[in-house]
């Protein structure tokens, strides 16, 4: 009996953390908005299974995510493994099902993923990404609709002051191949990818090991410098001229700079230089967002052109370009924005409080009439007394309660409170109630 | 060179797949309808980690789940599982977070869950479960909530022909204690549970095991059958009778079918001796949800009343009663049944054909405001010939394309061409153009 008896602490892992529903209901709300959003682009959404063959998620392997990646042997004796990203497995899924897709193939893709990362404030082990992708063409009109789509995103998720600053990885290799130093290509990309991280004078460093050249170093440092002086268009050329003068980059990125500009959109836009992104399957324009309000917080939607993603997996050449919103930190970054997006959070519009039994069955016909009208109904379930279903409507932040009794129902009326005001509405029909429900 | 170039191959793994567009634009359908109906009844969502400790998830153990279960030792040593349901969690959950919460808590939970069953028709390894629970409450009123959220959840999908078999697990026991045999209650419900599958024979010559006695074994299978010339409350009766006379869970019962006859619900509910439920947990009312167009299919939506599901982790007594959609296979039910939710799987409403770059940024205001007006809007970015710009529409069944052309732009006006008819639209204005492709 003892044994049986023994309590199980119920505790999560580290890293992982249950999602209350004041938290859920605004993740949902971000996904929901989100997922309007990309459908209104004509994006389609897919999904993968969290689970593949470790071979297969990490390809040729040596990266980072080796270490961080959960893998086991599975019962059947199988390498099997966590997705860590959201883009390894949709290379993998547009060669698996190449035919299967119309191309353009414009899709999004919001789900979990997980790394065993050292857990610390706004990193979690388990985690939702969004991405976005076009796949199958390369041009400044599929760059700059993934761009305008970001704008979008942010716009409608209420933020404001964003910024997204860009670059490009051709232009930044063109400059390497200038300097003499394209085979290191991706540790120099690396390293300028930590200049926020570990500043000028580390990174320097770094860039003197790789090149053994100090000039060089420093002409690194310069290219990369973000001159907030410059416009775009300046900074553009100036960075074609230190890479030896224009290039198809050059002519690619001014094409995204007119179309952004003519949609009205090149004020949230910067060129700076310093984006490098350490991945090294980009190859054209990359990007990353930062909020002005939070200058600390680092970037909460990054990606890039590339234009063979898929190549481990397929001969099929298949150019892209795409986004990732890191959800959570995202939302930790809506949390300290105060953003009005996160006010609302009550489970209901309404609760139908508790006036014993023989009235449940006419509230229950209440709730059905009010959800025809679009309202979120709850309905008390205890034998309480009022003051503690008051208590339980504040602590679910629901604004509106009705009680019902017994004089009035042959007249179709109830009693409608105002739970935050106070105030009583008397005598008060379906009409009218729903009618100060919504004004609020 | 050629191991850069050595391909490998994107396959899944057994029981696993890629959800294509079409399938999980469906897939996402049904799950926003549901959050929508959960909402309106004032439930909120939660989420809790996919990986968990195995000690946690597996509680005392030795059930049918422990060789399904996906279970492995993490960089830290620590030995983790994916959950493979989401009730589980959902009692460590409440045991974990019982403060932050306001009771009674209505939650419901849409989330992915992991089984390594052997994959066959209809079962997976990787799929999406949908759960929904009153906890805090054992009242019939409670009861009746869940069961007519479940009848609001299936009208809702569209889906008709719908019946909710119910029956009582108290009534139950009532009746195996009259027999002498509340002892060997689990044997006997898990044998009962197979009925369906493996025949009346079978399951008789299992309970003579159990019970050591043909007589009692010939009983309990007159309970179980289900008679369908009685009505709700004659079967109740006959029940009663059969474990030696009413008792509090005959009242429940009553209680709960006179709430679901006011209501209008009482149609799709039968109650029916032979739903037992296999799992241990289960106090009072449990049910299976059979579609009578798919007469083979199986439940497509269970659950029940349990008095102590937490029970493993806290000492806090949480009666709860809720329910559980399998939304893969309700996906593969509405597939089979022709379901008219599943017909629209359009990624747009409208897509702007490629006329060239010079006409790209009118397109994209154009889009902009399309957007603006609710429509979904693509926009081709091949340089290709018009009838391969149909084809793409065709291929992601967009109904309706615009073609700009420079002598109209000055007019405000473009060519709406209805792709399905191939009926065109010359001159045609934008607010016109909405009315069109709304009015379809």
């Amino acid at each position: 009996m003892s044994q049986k008896n023994k309590i199980i602490e119920p505790k999560v892992l580290k890293g992982f953390s249950d999602s209350l529903p004041k938290i859920e209901i605004q993740k949902r709300r971000i996904i929901n908005k989100l997922e309007q959003l990309f459908s209104s682009y004509g994006f389609v959404p897919i999904d993968t299974p969290a689970l593949e063959y470790t071979q297969v998620l990490l390809g040729k392997g040596g990266g980072e995510t080796d270490k961080q990646i959960f893998h086991f042997e599975d019962n059947g004796g199988r390498e099997v493994a966590l997705r860590f990203d959201l883009t390894v497995p949709f290379a993998r899924f547009l060669a698996a099902n190449f035919n299967e897709l119309a191309f353009p193939f414009k899709r999004y893709h919001i789900n979990k993923v997980w790394r065993g990362e050292k857990p610390q404030k706004g990193r979690f082990r388990e985690f939702y990404q969004c991405d976005f992708d076009i796949v199958g063409v390369d041009s400044s009109e599929a760059d700059f609709e993934i761009l305008s789509m970001m704008n979008h995103s942010f716009s409608k998720l209420g933020i404001k002051n964003f910024k997204f600053h860009v670059a490009h990885r051709g232009l930044f290799n063109a400059f390497l191949t200038h300097l003499d130093l394209l085979d290191n290509s991706v540790e120099i990309l690396r390293a300028v990818d930590k200049l926020r991280k570990i500043g000028e004078d580390k990174v320097k460093e770094i860039l003197i090991e790789i090149s053994g050249d100090e000039k060089k170093a420093q002409l690194i440092l310069d290219y990369i410098k973000y001159d907030e002086n410059e416009t775009f268009l300046q900074t553009l050329s100036r960075l074609s001229a230190l890479s030896g003068g224009e290039v198809e980059h050059t002519t690619r990125m001014t094409e995204i700079y007119n179309y952004l500009d003519k949609a009205d959109l090149s004020e949230h836009f910067i060129l700076d230089p310093s984006i490098t992104r350490g991945l090294d399957y980009y190859t054209g324009i990359v990007y990353e967002t930062f909020l002005e309000d939070l200058p600390n917080f680092g970037s909460v939607c990054s990606g890039g052109r590339y234009n063979n993603l898929a190549s481990l997996y397929t001969k099929n050449e298949l150019p892209g370009v795409g986004s990732s919103i890191g959800l959570d930190r995202l939302l930790s970054a809506l949390v300290e924005l105060d953003s009005p997006l996160l006010k609302q959070s009550s489970s209901s519009d309404v609760i139908i409080f508790n006036k014993g039994s023989e009235l449940y069955p006419i509230g229950t016909m209440l709730s059905a009439q009010l959800r025809e009208k679009g309202l979120r109904v709850d309905s008390y379930l205890l034998n309480k007394k009022l003051p503690q279903q008051f208590k339980y409507a504040e602590k679910n932040s629901i604004p509106y309660g009705i009680m019902l009794n017994n004089e009035t129902i042959s007249e179709n009326t109830f009693t409608l409170k105002n739970l935050e005001t106070r105030e009583t509405f008397d005598h008060i029909s379906l009409e009218k109630a729903v009618e100060i429900i919504k004004g609020n």
